[in-house]
């Protein structure tokens, strides 16, 4: 379950290549950086919905949309998913080396 | 850099058992789902304005935000970072095995 | 350029009898509460990026459509825009009485 | 019931000569813009919960917090509600003239 956010964003690079209408990503390129930003308003707004309906399933699916929309800015201003990841691990003095620990589980 | 979210889950289930005055994640669950869910859309918009912005280091300060929240609803759910990875995992048909590749470099 | 919002109002009322392919509105209203709460999110974000792109006209043209929206909220749960402005106006002490006063300047 | 937002936007205009620590709108025109739009995306997240609570009330206090704070942007880039309500009376076709039947009820 790790590497996924790194290797999305590898694939989200890899986009930036692409014509507007080969795919959904390039077309988010191509239209600039407010056509990504309301995405994040918009999916930040279904998550609410999905959590106050109770309902896991769509919580999930929603949440799934919110991140990804903040991967295609992260990769439209050429920042990395690590540079998020360590800021958290920053703030909450986290190792990054509970592989073995998880292992163990 | 992996495992960050893996491990943040873990420090946000055992704030689970802890006084609401002890922590801010505490205090968070403490106060219910609509404060959490509060926070996802305040910090979603911090993100559209430092985006904005053009400053960089405040997308990244704000995203963590906005993924610490949403790791935070996550944890009250009873849900894992691990699921919304794995949404992601299945839409882009991503290996989630990127690790030898990512150790070369 | 008073009463339009209950004048509006009235119009939002008389699309509850419609069919949902006749007119946005009517469609809005079946497609139900979490539709236009989405509608809520997405402009309240829209016009965000209005102001911070200093556009005036398009922060009138995303404000009409969050206001819009909010009225169809309203109607959709049987409250009215002055449910709203009597809150604004007992929050603010205002007479609600400066037509005279308007007319003078 | 008419005549408030015209009546508001004409308090928010005064409270711009005021300084910072006189009143909440004098600290929010010195806070500045940001300031201002995170509040316009605060309360639209809280209008959706409010809404999704079923709670009549509580949607009623949220949209006044939501439409006050979208009064204040406007009074800080000089705009007045009229443009937003004019904007919504050329789209929705409306008289702006329903005084008359107003007083007869």
């Amino acid at each position: 379950m790790n590497h996924i956010l790194q290797e999305l964003a590898s694939v989200l690079e890899q986009r930036k290549q692409e014509l507007a209408d080969t795919s959904y990503v390039a077309s988010l390129y191509a239209k600039g950086l407010n056509t990504i930003l309301k995405k994040i308003g918009e999916e930040a707004t279904e998550t609410v919905i999905a959590a106050k309906d109770g309902d896991k399933a769509q919580i999930v699916y929603e949440m799934a949309d919110l991140w990804f929309h903040c991967m295609v800015l992260l990769a439209e201003q050429n920042l990395s998913p690590d540079d998020v990841l360590l800021e958290l691990q920053r703030r909450f003095n986290l190792s990054g080396l509970t592989e073995k620990a998880g292992r163990v589980k």
